[in-house]
């Protein structure tokens, strides 16, 4: 049995993984720590897991933590991570973090986006970024993963495979992103009250996401070009799910069928890839509850256009499954142990 | 493997059943049926299952599917279920029905509130019904379950403790119930039309809903008294979840700690009831996606009144998830497998 | 033209008002006041009333402002207002009230339910409780009027003809209410958190809530007999809207018709009552935005009991609507003034 | 007072109509037409306007009803209009049409994108673009308006002062645009079943949607250059709204205060677009239930590209706020007559 601990357990990402550990066969949960609710119980705050994870919020503290676990997952707030994860923790125990301070290579980057000192920068330099459908080997053999961010999976996953290809320019994109609230995290804020955010749409962080370099980042690996992009996430009012849709010019001719064929060239053999058929639009909802991100293409005969659409839900492709899916990769199980058939709908 | 279909898969709680048997090691699919979708792949029409659930739409035919199963599930509207579960398919495959035609064992009692013939009298005599927490003998070796309603589970299992002690008054009982729109199933009616329900509840069915007669019988069955009451639902815009709010009249002067210690004795050994600390309000939230049932208890010092309350997810204590709780028991399973640590939170 | 004043311009309660008020062809807003936001336009935190209302928000001064003034709405927490309206403020404006101050009129009554001291009892005892259709006169000469609650008002108008005419039992009623979240409040806290309180309903201050009192202070007056009951409210996942059930036993055998005749007789000649015609249910979508109450009435044949169901727009007709209606009356204006057709569906 | 009639009554848009409507002074509704409720009171349909407005639904004859009004709106799916509003209705009543049959002035295009015969050739050229911020002098004296899209509003008050100034290249415009469910209609269909359009987003008419070639016909006429452009509509669980997301690119180095500038420009004297100040992020709660479009512009200083957001709420002014916004002008009444301080939060 892998010994897994998850530090923030009572966030959303944090409780979403606990739901998929709890699950999963080959892993036995033996620390969740909180900032505010030590000495409670897990299930008093959340209180969806009665009867299935009884454990008792404990201290934050990591080098004590790495000594009796295998896997680490850390769910922190930006900033915090880098401070934590040291070298130390390291030697006694594998982890992945479900923040942004080891996604950006470039501590420069980083700072400029985050407006906090980076103070990890040795620990940076090993972290890999946990995207398994494009980085699977390097996650082989990892000992830090940076678990990419919920809208980065999505954008990233929807337009990879065309950039790979050159059949897309790489500095004239659009991603046009929207999100669930529960992406916004549990703490309290107007933004996030019920009347605030029901019954409305809204774009936020205009031209000013700090999830646009760490996708450009990504993108530019991939594709071997520099990539430059417009993202622009929206909050949308449900409780989760993220749907990126990208708006992108061709560099040469190319049929609708060749583009189809380049995302089955990529993504057939990945487990939670599904590329829909004809003309079937990604919806969210039919990705609830699973690490599924479901991607389709389309071209628009009258512009030229080639339109791609992701979604996924943000809570597990885009967070807790896909840190479990690098953890079954980490540990060399089988990819979609613990993340086989969820789905809940409606 | 326990050779499994599903008859009317294509509803909300057959696609739920669906989810929960695919995850069910002890389960294999063998077939599916629909009336509209013959012909389809089941994944077409809830495109969730893509590579989970790829099975072809059947056509509804009980005695031929009766052949190759051990266990029929029925997900149809009332009034055809009677017709079709024949002896002869019972003497083929048990049968578990999630519709309400043998749930009432008044033939006379059903053709009043449903206002449709019941032809399947003969059947009906040995149907069981399947509320594990109170008729688990009886389910072991049952060959026809019939599935409690949603509501009928929630108000039942809400009150049964106090009425079997004899501590509440049997005919002086108001149960005000409140359930998402899944609750009202996939057809279309412009009382499911999003902006109809969205943004607005509702009574409906005043004094005349067709769980009524089903509570009441079941309520007096386990008290062995004559329980006669109010039940009233209300629509509620969310896509799951049941509240059950009860509220009764003391036969005598009982203390709090006397109804939760009667709440304890009976459900503290069964796997799905959360019986809640203290004054914890039973929210439908906590129960998304699982098989749990959550209640408890109050006492009004000013009335004298007790109020109990009960919260379920329709889709799988209220349907699915206790006709696969009715299965295990059935076939001599864990009572929980299949249904163990599932919890969707938000 | 009447000068109006609102003290507390920023919660729900007052942000309606001001829409209100701004569409009055009789009123002129003269002042908006705040705690958090003085020196800001009331449009930068409703951002909805950008060229419509341009007013700054000033500090708190109930002195200063009522010396402006014609009328001052408060809408202010609890334990404030006793305070801050002082006669020395009713000497020279009129007040409305919509917090919950100056509803009871025992002062020791308030204490226990609202846990804070009373300060202003010389006040407490000339104010008038505001519910237009069964109070009518006193309003009209009224200084100071306490607005009815969001439930109480609902509630009370719901089961008042009933008792009035004695043909209902006064200490043997359930009240079951359900609301929007916009009852809550603008303030944060996690219960108001989008993915905290959407998808789900639950039952909240079992037992206890402050509008119990007042309802039964109001139903007595109204009834001239002791009224005892329960009162139960639960939070469902919309912006607005309050439906309340009662559940009556009769005290003599009674007709329908006759029932549906004395809610008539009291409510025929209202303006914002209406009484629905043969089986039709109140719903909180057609109140939405209006200062109507809609009620109904129904008698289960079975067990006799008498249900009542009215259903309306908490911010309208149970607050803001509510306390336009009364400072039309205080001011001898035609009581519909400003408050006539408003209606949004959906 | 003007003599209106509304056909198509029972529809999202007429419903809106009537509400609008029935508080215009200067205007008297003399009739309202249906074709499934023909002998039904409106108000049995649309049980919100209980006492206010109790006509009967009438037979669709637009030749007759022509005869008693001085202004026709008429509200019908599309190839309906085309065929009834004829020229001997014209000769007798003005018509505002809130369909799409008058929208494009070519008859091969309208029927190339709506699949219909166009019946109405000789009325269609005589047909106004009912958009008042940027055709007011045609609608004056127009006898047929074709009222704008929901979406198309949208778009276009959004991208045209760009355009018209030369600052945005014509041929290379992405409009990513997000509604509210009522746009969808009324009609019964499985894609606006509250279960399968709650909780989820999801793009449709991929690359198809018919109000493309209305924005670039409109965009077009304003700009004098031809307009080629993606618009990609989505679903939002939400009962109204749009919200509109144009990415485009600048012709010429302009700074953002040079973008501010060229918007206030345009819509400074105009009564019903709000151009926010700083960054401040157009949200479609602040226009719910007003004829206002908020409107801001911004820069993504990295990829040099321009943002440009629009709000508004698609069932009055992308429908029939504007349709009484442009009656107005064409009787030469206040153009905010009607319309003004209506706003609705939360």
């Amino acid at each position: 049995m892998i010994k897994a601990a998850v530090i923030g357990a009572t966030g959303y990402s944090g409780a979403t993984l606990i739901s998929i550990l709890a699950n999963h066969k080959d892993v036995e949960i033996v620390g969740l720590t909180s900032k505010s609710y030590v000495g409670k119980k897990f299930s008093d705050i959340y209180k969806n897991f009665k009867g299935i994870v009884e454990l008792e919020l404990e201290e934050q503290n990591l080098p004590e933590i790495s000594k009796k676990t295998d896997v680490i997952f850390v769910c922190l707030p930006h900033g915090i991570a880098s401070n934590e994860v040291t070298q130390e923790v390291l030697n006694n125990s594998k982890v992945i973090d479900l923040g942004a301070d080891f996604r950006l290579k470039d501590k420069n980057c980083y700072e400029a986006w985050y407006k906090v000192e980076h103070k990890g920068e040795d620990v940076l330099a090993g972290a890999v970024y946990g995207l398994p459908e494009w980085n699977e080997e390097k996650i082989k053999t990892a000992k830090l993963i940076a678990n990419p961010g919920c809208y980065a999976t999505a954008s990233i996953l929807t337009v990879a495979p065309l950039l790979k290809e050159g059949l897309v320019n790489s500095n004239d994109i659009v991603i046009d992103a929207k999100s669930g609230v529960s992406g916004a995290g549990r703490s309290l804020d107007l933004s996030v009250h019920f009347c605030e955010c029901n019954e409305t749409i809204k774009p936020y962080k205009i031209a000013t996401h700090r999830h646009t370099p760490e996708i450009e980042q990504v993108l530019s690996d991939i594709s071997g070009v520099n990539v430059l992009l417009n993202f622009q996430p929206h909050l949308v009012p449900m409780n989760r799910g993220i749907l990126a849709c990208a708006y992108l010019k061709p560099t040469k001719d190319v049929s609708l069928d060749e583009l189809k064929e380049v995302y089955k060239k990529y993504y057939q053999n990945k487990a939670f890839i599904r590329v829909l058929e004809g003309d079937e639009a990604p919806e969210t909802k039919w990705t609830k509850g699973s690490n599924y991100c479901d991607i389709n293409v389309f071209k628009d005969r009258r512009t030229g256009r080639i339109l791609a659409f992701g979604a996924l839900d943000n809570l597990v492709k885009g967070a807790a499954g896909q840190a479990v899916q690098n953890m079954n990769i980490m540990f060399n199980l089988d990819e979609t142990s613990g993340l086989k058939n969820n789905t809940v709908f409606p």
